[in-house]
């Protein structure tokens, strides 16, 4: 007796089925149109790496995270757990043969051995772009502006981009004193969106050590009704203008020359916990669904490849979660995958008339329609249920007594309508049409 | 003192500098149009697969080659190393909510630890599409019309199609009395464009124990001037016809209905030497470059999940080897990778202007144009270093006295012909021209 082995994926990882990698790759291909419109350019870096390229920036939960092991040449290796340390890998790397300011997308896998959970995948697409080698103002905005622009390509127009200065912050701690409990004060406060204000201020007040600071900290992370006003009210917290909040109104001049700036708030308590981050900090929230989080999120950084080199390359970079993002539009009800990319199927009726289908298809081929001609002449219905599936608009039957080719009979497989012996090329105008 | 970790690459691996990536994301994007044409739909699989289900179809050397370890949850994994078995198990697996026939394109990395020589690497892409579920001459003839097709749109039109059928030869071979000695005759006779007719001959004479039989298979696998000369010279060799010499009369009448017979030549010397394979086989050279080797090679099988399932699932693919085709495209010289998909650059000519400049640059953007502001205030060569690098086309200016971006000046980066003071819709249709 013959045995079968079980089919089984590993836990965590995905199989993607037609109907979801279709919508997958057209969430990714107007991404990357829009990207590429902005003028990223795409690299690729290897899934593998040395694991100490890997780890050096890391902690310790990362590395209990990593697919790590011993190749077959006994070297410490390890799947890449995201793209930004194999990109300031790369730059230090190929700086010579790069240019600056240097601007990036990679829309690729990685993988981490998180506990899986609702959400939560050991493999998914990271979507990056980063733009190094330039402290200005113009590729700050340049990435918020794009960070809409290319979510809005995608259908998803309603979204509040919450933007944040860790500079201003950080003067505002020094000036209570409290520069040294920086960090913990930091990560306290980008939980208010989850754990409410009056949590924060408890734990504030531990950190602190008194109630005053706690208030003084959870009044300047309030927002105000008006991006200027919520500018002003820290800048003045923080101890009067300085380079970070004259950045600040800059980006906010030209959000209002681009007529965008309706999309951002100024919220000081996005902090993004990352000690990586030391200029402008972002998070963004569907309007309708701001429970799933953050569907895309980054900041400045002034040292990207600190680890690998000594010039410093400071830069700007945003993250859209995919992942994340396609389940908020599917639980928003604004998926819209197709079955296929055809536009007609060519019905297999008789086997006698095989060579005058692909006569058929090659002629529509021609004029840069899409078509199939279905396999095997089989029962009409188990056609109609493939193209069903496959949501194909168009289809074309031959009559068995055609000798040639050059009438066909055409129907439009939604409206049922049917126009019959007519001319390839008129068929082709319809679809076209 | 610091100390930095040298920045390096796993020996076999790749980056991939915008202009190679660029190219090589070109080259998929026109592939996957082709196959989405022919009504092919995208699948995906996961990068790391138990090893018990990638290791049961292969032979040692494939044991080798993976990269294969323990898991943090002590599983036996490995990354995969083809997309053929990743499919089987995949269609095995989800055979109750696809439907058949069912047609996959799936281009994506696989990894082999293989010696790295020139041209190999341990990590590459395969592009492969299958149709499965049916036994036809229309999917046959299908994944022969879409192989000239997709290199059609890359730009890779002189390329010779060889074809042959697994099932004519087993015939001739049986007829002869060699049915055994199938898989080591197979085997010499896929050598012989490498190693030349004499010491296939030989090796010939080796294993059937007589020159009789090596001269009769040599006289076989010689093909004629002509498609159907050749089919009638092995179809009487192999003792008259059957269903499959008919198969390939019908699929010869295919090619002729669709006008791309030119493409194809049958040629009996074509076998593929893997066991998999039952029906027609196919291998494809460029023809000003036949030395590299088949860039685009499958065929029929009868039996695509047979390790996971009971039924069997016949089917017909192919797979394009997009390294070795970059890697012949770039040695005749027919690649022709952008810089950028930009179409203008503002230039960064005055830090006062800058809110100015992203005026501008929403503008253009509302039209449908790439482009993007310069980030820094540097000096105009540095800027135009970066553009050069980039290829854009067209550059814009604002004079440092504009109050507002009404009017801006136009410069043609490659002609250099400058247009002045002109509106910005003028711009716009000047670059869209």
């Amino acid at each position: 007796m013959e045995t079968f082995i079980q089919p089984k994926i590993l836990k965590g990882f995905r199989d993607f089925l037609p109907q979801d990698e279709i919508l997958r790759s057209d969430l990714i291909e107007k991404l990357t149109k829009t990207f590429r419109s902005y003028g990223f350019v795409p690299i690729d870096t290897p899934v593998l790496e040395y694991t100490e390229i890997l780890l050096r920036k890391s902690n310790g939960e990362t590395e209990k995270q990593m697919f790590r092991f011993e190749d077959n040449g006994g070297r410490d290796v390890a799947m890449r757990f995201d793209l930004t340390v194999p990109f300031a890998r790369f730059t230090a790397q190929h700086k010579e043969e790069l240019y600056f300011p240097f601007k990036r997308y990679h829309i690729s896998k990685v993988w981490r051995g998180e506990k899986p959970q609702v959400g939560r995948y050991r493999e998914f697409v990271q979507c990056d772009f980063d733009t190094v080698g330039s402290d200005s103002a113009v590729s700050d905005f340049e990435t918020l502006s794009l960070m809409k622009a290319a979510l809005s390509a995608i259908g998803v127009d309603e979204i509040k981009i919450h933007v944040n200065h860790r500079g201003i912050f950080n003067r505002f701690l020094k000036k209570l004193g409290l520069s040294e409990k920086s960090e913990d004060i930091l990560r306290a406060v980008d939980k208010i969106a989850k754990v409410g204000e009056e949590k924060v201020s408890a734990e504030l007040e531990e950190i602190t050590g008194n109630a005053d600071s706690s208030a003084k900290i959870i009044d300047y992370i309030k927002p105000l009704s008006s991006f200027e006003e919520t500018l002003s009210h820290i800048e003045e917290l923080a101890g009067g203008e300085d380079e970070d909040s004259k950045r600040m109104k800059t980006i906010f001049s030209m959000m209002k020359a681009a007529g965008i700036e309706g999309t951002y708030m100024l919220d000081p308590a996005i902090t993004r916990g990352l000690d990586y981050y030391t200029g402008i900090v972002y998070e963004t929230f569907l309007e309708k669904l701001p429970s799933i989080g953050s569907v895309c999120s980054g900041g400045r950084y002034d040292n990207l490849a600190g680890l690998y080199m000594k010039e410093k390359l400071p830069g700007v970079g945003s993250s859209i979660g995919l992942d994340r993002l396609i389940a908020g539009l599917s639980e928003l009800g604004i998926t819209n995958a197709k079955g296929s990319y055809l536009d007609v199927e060519i019905f297999n009726t008789d086997e006698n008339l095989n060579v005058q289908y692909q006569e058929v298809a090659a002629k529509l081929r021609k004029e840069g329609i899409s078509v199939e001609v279905f396999p095997d002449t089989v029962k009409i219905n188990k056609q109609y249920s493939v193209t069903d599936k496959k949501q194909i608009p168009w289809g074309i039957m031959l009559s068995s007594n055609s000798e040639t080719a050059n009438t066909i009979t055409l129907k439009n497989l939604k409206t049922r309508e049917i126009f019959e012996s007519i001319s390839i090329e008129d068929a082709a105008s319809k679809i076209k049409d």
